[in-house]
């Protein structure tokens, strides 16, 4: 087997190159989780021929720099694996400084999409980000997040961790506008468990108050934003900013998929991700067509992406 | 010694009715602080012949319902003192319904400046949110947080605890326009420090990373914001959106101090807490008067108002 490994700041993400295997395990790195050890678990398990492996976590605030993430997160894998591992980094699998190899994710899965499906605006909805990387012929994209940040390539927001303070600056509630609390009460996930478009076994990170992922404890979360009981919202109260989380969303990957197509020249979105489907929304509001990844290759290698395609795009190297 | 207590989900202030003690502890209940025992110190070290109280650390999410956190403040509060204890709600020492109590500490301090000042408009600016409060002879606003938002009388904006991500959906980093990030990676204690606007020792709360509170971690913490790191953002760029995130609070204290001055037709303004100097720059701006708490009670009871107010308003009924 070859293991592709996403080491995200929350989740790391792991597939074969065959698509067989698929695992997402919740590992807060800011929180100190374990990594060398459900790392050697996962080594042990599979027993793979060679590893490939991209990274994001370096950005999480147990860090002091980028620099340091990488080496450590480097330095986690190597001691875990006695196979070959190969780190992908934004220009490929050769790199010479180690911070090529800092949030290159995505490129490995728009190298993947350039091979498999050829040009298109390439997007991976995910737990906490959202990448849109044009791709003609080869991927299109700043190297550094904030780079991608500035170029529109890198939109901060996801399906499951974005603090509803920050996304809603205000809300609409019986006709009133009312501004939110900022601080961290509720998050995507809340609004999207509210709505039933997620159930409680998607909600794979931490709720902000530790408590349950059922969907009146949503709901009691989802009023805290706008410093509110539940009994003082109600639960139409808590459902519409739920659908406005939702529409300001959409609205967020539209202007962005609109943006970058229309600079690119790009008639087609491929997406990816756990937002695959939110993607798919924002991109029939503009009349472009949506090419599920889920549908060459099942939903759950699409929620892992680039961890398989990194694998994938070892295999011929080997 | 009577005592004044404004118990806050992440601060306990205490003063005294003759301003000669004052005292804010950081005690976060949201991360179960032993609020009994601390408040069983100050029983011992004070022994004061009375107690006031105000609240709004019910609204801290270890608690499911407002109602549950009042009446767990209350008890802590009772268990801790043998001598009398008096609570404050939103219609004075006389309340019927445990949740009267809930979030009323503004209603104190506005009563005391109604006493000691008459006519303006009451506002103070803590650590987390900020009060805006007309008075005209008595205190005018909604008796719910949630009541207060809508009115534009509680701005959830403060001087340590803000998430910039929240504050500033975009910054302007040399010019070019920048998404930040809306995860809990810098709050507005960051950036004062940043400015020397603040010093270490007044960064009373956690930092967002667990980290120092030198201005070396604060400006780490800054360019996180944007997904960067301070060798690649630079000092310069952190300084920036340290700026923007002042210009911005600015912005909101005068949207809001405008509106309510005009709404109330009142020509001045009554400013505490420790973001005096912040509403004073707002006022100005608007050509209002304004009158600094500190100026007449010292900078030490401007930042603990609530709890010397109602210190002060029990004095008379005992």
């Amino acid at each position: 087997m070859i293991l592709g490994l996403d080491i995200g700041g929350a989740n790391t993400k792991a597939a074969s190159s065959d698509g067989a295997y698929v695992e997402s395990i919740y590992l807060p790195l800011w929180k100190h989780a374990p990594l060398t050890e459900r790392l050697s678990e996962l080594a042990v398990r599979n027993n793979p021929r060679a590893v490939a492996v991209v990274m994001t976590g370096e950005l999480a605030d147990c860090f002091s720099t980028k620099l340091e993430g990488v080496l450590s997160i480097k330095a986690a894998v190597e001691s875990s694996f006695s196979c070959p591992v190969y780190f992908w980094g934004v220009r490929g699998f050769s790199w010479d400084d180690p911070l090529e190899l800092a949030a290159a994710n995505w490129s490995a899965s728009a190298s993947l999409v350039a091979q498999d499906f050829g040009q298109g605006l390439f997007t991976d909805m995910g737990s906490t980000t959202t990448d849109l990387i044009p791709v003609t012929g080869h991927p299109l994209a700043g190297r550094t997040d904030l780079q991608r940040l500035m170029r529109g390539e890198l939109i901060y927001t996801g399906m499951l961790r974005t603090s509803l303070g920050a996304l809603l600056p205000e809300v609409m509630i019986k006709g009133c506008k009312v501004p939110t609390s900022p601080k961290f009460f509720a998050i995507t996930a809340d609004a999207y468990l509210a709505l039933g478009e997620i159930q409680p076994s998607d909600y794979t990170c931490d709720a902000p108050d530790g408590g349950g992922k059922d969907l009146t404890s949503a709901l009691r979360r989802l009023a805290r934003t706008v410093c509110a009981d539940l009994e003082e919202l109600g639960e139409d109260g808590a459902i519409e900013i739920s659908k406005q989380a939702k529409a300001r969303q959409i609205y967020l990957l539209k202007r962005g998929i609109e943006w970058l197509c229309s600079a690119y020249d790009l008639d087609r979105v491929i997406a990816a991700g756990i937002g695959e489907g939110l993607l798919a929304d924002a991109t029939q509001t503009l009349g472009l067509d949506c090419i599920l990844i889920s549908a060459r290759y099942g939903r759950k290698l699409s929620s892992v992406f680039p961890a398989y395609a990194v694998a994938r795009l070892l295999e011929p190297k080997l």
